[in-house]
């Protein structure tokens, strides 16, 4: 492992990627030399052609940087990349780049599917990295692609794996509560979210309905992930938050649980496979469950270890399905640009990048 | 029917006290005589013993009307009266209203589960109202007591009236996402709730879960109700809207639909068991399906109809469940003030009061 | 006077045409014929054309009407047309409108200041519409062109007035707390303004430093107006409010008033030049002046009398300029399609449409 | 000066008292050692006694500390005390312990116009500390009483302090939007203040008219503070806002400034008097100008320099007071317990504590 890795950031001015800029200030292992964008952008200085909209001021030597067009050549001295592309255009750039031998830790949803692409959360299935090894888009071997699920994603598998490892599940019916940004900027008009809900998000239902499928799956020999066999039925609506999805999640047990207060133990007791690994955007505890009723909030603990938390509350041993619970993570944090930062940690670690 | 009523508003200066007073003017049937409230306040004016927060501004007549406390000495010239009490005194003041032979058609929740109480909601179940007859508040035989469901219930039992009938129900989960105006006034901090979701609201879940019960059941020849036996489970969370609660239903129905199709044909072709009486409060539509994804929401929608009309959307056939659905009701018209007086004109029409 | 005037609405699909659309149903005297919208929008039903985002459904027969291209010829059977366009167009295209005969009442700033468009608001100058008979973009002498101004001028020439006629007016300093409804939509972007405040709207500040100049002004006897001296201070911000513009305003008067009742007397007896008019936009009491402190608020009294109502408030005596006060307005009605349809009413009584 | 000082809290559990212990966590001079509260409360442990209402959790010792009551007996073993109480108690309480020779650093306004008690911004008037040695309220000649003023005025009297020196002060005229918090918990109801202005705040107006006079005052050889004359007048008015007050300024400068320009240069080259002191809590630039228009706002600069750190911007030169910009401090941070702190770190630097 190397002591620093320089990297760059493709789709650098929009919201997940001036996330990324944000998150990786002070990183320990991976310092920001190149920031892509579109060809509209390409040329200016990134103070220039950047809307800046995170709440720390946007660093310096950030601004003065000059924005490049997505091509890989404009790359060649980082040893990866971040993606916070578009969806319209990463399937292209993003292949381009593992093409030209630099591997692509990427937030857009394009190749979350493919066969061994690895969908990573790395608490959750940090073993699924393996498929790396089949991947082809590098003729040379050396460049590859893992994904992050989407932000809803994220804190229903956090919550599903113990619970899968200790009881079983037959099936989980879920109502996730959505901050605006979870839409970008500009993204949601105020005029239609202030003091209001809007009870559709386009494309995020298929999404929470198959993405914890393929992370509770299992690695097969042949590099594949044979996906997990959960039926899983989703409502996702947009509320005035700005930072943190909420979920409230009915989930039936095969094994029926003796009390809440056991399912907690199971949350509690879980074994982090990431907890000797010093990763530096691990979490010390990435679930903490809560007893307070009004608890989690998202304005109060979205934040929790900088974001990268997800939070319980709520346990409850119900009659149709066995528990509900609520559970809460940082939509952009967790969700999205700080989970692929961990992501790309676990990759050094285990020696792929 | 007489084509004048004088009625009495008891709670008169808290949140559903003033909705009452507000919702009533210019009412064709109905003319407030008489204000009730805490000893605190009687003597005084209601301008000086009310906190005026309606959107309108109280009636010069009103601001001017003397404050009673609430004993049925004063309010003998009145012919029922709409009780707006906090739980803490319901139970006392209201016995002893009906006691001394003045109805109480009530939004409190202390009665709602007594045998011969009807909880009504006009176009679910009417003919509950036969209970009263058996009711023995009054030793005269003329002071009685009805009340209304809490105000989640309303939008799911209208919801769920339609499919009962048509298909059968064997169960019901559902997430309630509620607006401020239900905990009443100050009510919710604004640090609380500004920007935020609280998972929590005492006392809301199992309300949710058991009054349905009653209003979906069956009047036997006793003068009670049979309750229905439909599991329900219900997670009820506050959010950052001023007026109208939003439901994400999931539904597991007896007779599988064989499309969404079908299942709104259902709810357009209900028929409305007030469609005749031509009751004042009584919207044209109480149902109505909207096709459009991003519908109903909150602010464009709740005050549909002058806020008595549940409106549903999202309608989908899913796998778990077999329907999922989101509804729409405004909680303090349609789930409180507005559903008390819609009793009221039924009360009348039928002769009761 | 005709009993019914045929109308167009230029920018139909836009926030403010929404507005039109949904402030003229039922009107009793103007009914909407045309509907016209940019070259993208023409051929297609309004249904398909317009996102819809008022509070109340588009009415049928709106959504099943053709929207045009904003040409003249496509409005030839209607008596004028209203006008929401966009500045960026609407120079051209009102122009090419009178020119045909075809008169704009416009709600657009393009010809707010041109020498004999009158600048409108009825109850402060309606003198000023003889300019009208100046104008020449219709050779043959029928279309002419009147505008309303900038949705914050009208609650501040509404306070102004009186004072002005009363007292003389030294110099005011304003700050303007704006709703988002004043940005249109999509408009500001809840990123930017969910629990925060924006403090800079792009040409607002001269907007209101210049329009009340010429609205105070005096209509000389070539068809001009005499703008005004009065120095105008304005700090505009916006405010995460949907509808309502309230004004903070410090004022020094020629004639140093004896106290806030004094003050208060002028605006109560001024003498409204509307009064005897009977035209249906025109609110019962254009100005309110309300002497508890809390109020006006945005939520609670921009609606008042249909939203035409300007609002004062904390009227008192100070020490640097010698009277501050608070006014609100509603920005999109009173301030925008509201004005604009008064405008209209009054150029109907008075013999111009 | 010691390495370490124990310092108890009074009005511990209300949401001053909250910040205080959010904010001491870490300090690297002070130890929260003992933890006041009312009657009510004593006995209690904190996490009983407090309703928590901080996004970042109570840390554990502070839960499990006793709470006293507040009187000096049961603080005999801290150095001195910081004061979130209440005004209506604060008068009695703080000076019982100063009287008992237990220093009181108060953010409560009862002492504020006290002749030799300093109302202290340590970058504005750090000399008026002196006035201390002329306080009697202990015999012994130890216990002392220090204030910060209201949230408000402190940015507004760090925006005045360099201009004062520079260009010499005619008057102020001043709009405050001020955030929720700075009502405390529960505070301002959301029913008041969701998508709303309420345009009133009890006594603010007058405190943000007299408080700057004193700061900005000169300290007599007789330990008296001698106010500046300067009139300001002020309206202060709530919006949904969490955190952060924006003042909207217009002043007259004795000597006019040539452009924005050279304004700007006045406030970044000001010499900070704290410049050399390194006490922790002290922001390396308590002013920053911005050139954005779009700046300063709350939710995005509130916070910076961890809520220390007066924002300015939009200077522009105006025509009826000489100059008009806006600026934002954090309310509860630095215009409260934040200021607090960073008073006891000047008196503990200079030897009084």
């Amino acid at each position: 492992m190397k002591s620093r890795y320089s990297v760059g950031i493709l789709g650098a001015t929009g919201a997940v990627g001036q996330k990324f800029i944000r998150l990786l200030q002070g990183h320990p292992w991976f310092e920001i030399k190149g920031l892509g964008a579109s060809e509209r952008s390409a040329g200016k200085t990134y103070a220039e052609a950047a809307n800046w909209i995170e709440a720390v001021e946007c660093p310096d030597y950030i601004k003065n940087m000059t924005v490049q067009a997505c091509s890989p050549e404009f790359f060649e001295g980082v040893d990866f990349v971040f993606s916070g592309l578009d969806a319209s255009v990463a399937t292209e750039v993003e292949g381009a780049f593992a093409a030209a031998g630099i591997s692509v830790i990427s937030n857009a949803k394009n190749y979350r599917t493919e066969k061994y692409v690895p969908l990573l959360v790395p608490e959750v299935n940090p073993d699924h990295i393996e498929s790396i090894k089949k991947q082809t888009y590098d003729v040379n071997g050396k460049g590859f692609i893992v994904t992050n699920p989407n932000c809803v994603t994220v804190p229903l598998v956090m919550a599903l794996k113990p619970l899968q490892e200790a009881y079983g599940i037959n099936y989980v019916i879920v109502t996730s509560m959505q901050a605006v940004s979870g839409a970008g900027y500009p993204g949601v008009p105020s005029l239609d979210i202030m003091g209001n809900i809007v009870p559709f998000i386009g494309g995020e239902e298929s999404k929470i309905a198959s993405e914890p499928l393929k992370l509770l799956g299992e690695l097969q020999e042949d590099g594949t992930i044979k996906w997990a066999e959960i039926p899983i039925q989703a409502t996702a609506v947009r509320v005035p938050v700005l930072e943190g999805h909420l979920l409230s999640i009915s989930i039936d047990l095969k094994r029926k649980p003796a009390s809440a207060d056991e399912v907690i133990e199971v949350w509690n007791n879980w074994k982090n496979p990431l907890a000797e690994l010093e990763l530096p955007f691990a979490p010390e505890k990435p679930i903490v469950v809560t007893r307070e009723d009004r608890y989690p909030q998202p304005r109060l603990h979205a934040y929790d270890e900088n974001g990268m938390r997800t939070t319980i509350g709520r346990v409850r041993l119900t009659t149709i399905t066995n528990l509900s619970f609520v559970a809460l993570a940082h939509n952009t944090v967790r969700g999205a640009a700080g989970g692929a930062i961990l992501n790309a940690e676990l990759l050094v670690k285990k020696g792929y990048l």
